[in-house]
């Protein structure tokens, strides 16, 4: 736990070492997902950097920034377990002094999925994961898979910009029911969090269907819509689209992202699949 | 003269061997002013690169992007003169694949001055200058004095993304009658060029009358005006800021930027200086 300056100079330190830096931007409360990332990191790099770091830039001035769970005391422990090498914590004044002006963006992805209806959203992804880059330096940052297009985007800006980064995606790790791990879920009252893990099932009955053949995305939506709707979701969207471009598939097909986002009362719940 | 990938490896090499790297970006139809940035680098770093790169993003529709003017055999003769080691002419396509998604911007202070008639220029400016920064990973870059606003732009992204680059901003050189060199310059008739002296008289005025005690920027402006307007200058703006932040001020003082853009014909043109 660090501040910006001490940890610019260590990185700057393991750098001239000519170690490999693995980067796990988080923000924090960490769960199972969270540190099946950090174990990546840690199998393919020599100094694993994690940071915790609630980004106020991507938060709309309605949503949860202020009561989004926090615990750095496990959080660190978890980390230290995990011996990870370094646990950046900035303030949100480091990152964002009172003259901060400069943002990045990636436009049209920014605009899908999850991007319609939180409208800066990645805008402020993209901002502070460009600037933990530039702070930590890494070779490789890993980022989860169940914010698939976050993914996108981040891949997108590392390429669009030459950044020397390879960024790695994990993989969604589950409850035993099938419920995506998420910070977010202690929101869930314990009839919302069994209703929950509908989307999962949703989204597996249409990994099912596509094997047996079928093949239509609108009848895929209404589906999964119909099953989701039952158990008292209100669907924010449901996506069939290109892995790569994010593009609405006029078929099913090997490759194919189905990702939703679903609020059971006031949380909003993200899981996706790749047929 | 090289492609992205060979001057990536380059740069690669060149850290490796310990060298500080000094860049100056360039649009490149080179004069004094470049050649005296370049001069710059040249002292402060072990490794100069300079970049030529007629950068679409940062032109609108109307503007002058195809007629620019371009002497790519000149600019390599005269940097070589000048013991550039490294002279980077990216293809449009390298920069901005079909694919390319991703801008960055510097809020509030793209929009004054030759932000307000001129609203993507200055983020076309930063998204190509940082790409340009994480191709060539200067330990120095060197911005021109003319457009001030840039370099104060510039300085705030790379402040605000934590960019380890010191950015050097040279001074104006100007013909002997006064006017600012400037590529653009060749488009101006004899009577233009001739009217177009009026700009730095008219800066020169105003700072001689502050050392005499002036200090209202009303009139500083409605002076600057008047002389302008008689040499058939159409005044696009005329601003009295402070040099930092760029907002108005009430009171002309030291460290007061009076920067102006007026078109002779078609062609437009910027001076400044500093009280």
């Amino acid at each position: 736990m660090r501040t910006l300056a001490k940890t610019k100079r260590l990185v700057k330190k393991v750098k001239a070492n000519g170690k490999t830096i693995g980067f796990v931007p988080t923000m924090g409360y960490l769960h199972e997902g969270h540190l099946s990332l950090v174990r990546i990191a840690r199998r393919k790099s020599q100094f694993v950097v994690v940071s915790i770091f609630v980004n106020p830039a991507q938060f709309s001035p309605h949503e949860d920034l202020a009561k989004y769970p926090r615990d750095m005391k496990r959080d660190v422990a978890l980390l230290r377990k995990e011996k990870v090498d370094l646990i950046f914590c900035p303030s949100v004044n480091e990152i964002y002094p009172p003259d901060y002006k400069t943002y990045v963006y990636v436009k049209k992805l920014n605009r899908l999925m999850c991007g319609a209806s939180r409208p800066r959203h990645f805008q402020g992804v993209t901002t502070v994961i460009l600037n933990l880059f530039n702070i930590v330096k890494p070779d490789i940052a890993v980022f989860g898979a169940k914010d698939y297009q976050q993914g996108v985007i981040i891949k997108c800006m590392t390429r669009n910009l030459n950044l020397d980064i390879k960024i790695i995606i994990g993989k969604i790790i589950r409850e035993k029911d099938g419920l995506a791990l998420s910070s977010r879920n202690i929101y869930l009252s314990p009839r919302q969090r069994k209703n929950a893990t509908i989307l999962y099932q949703a989204l597996r009955r249409i990994r099912y269907d596509f094997r047996q053949g079928f093949s239509d995305p609108r009848r895929a939506k209404t589906m999964m819509r119909q099953m989701i709707e039952k158990k008292n979701g209100r669907i924010n969207y449901i996506a069939v689209v290109n892995k790569n471009t994010l593009s609405p598939v006029k078929k099913l097909g090997a490759g194919t992202l189905i990702a939703l986002a679903v609020f059971f009362g006031k949380t909003r719940l993200i899981d996706n699949t790749i047929l």
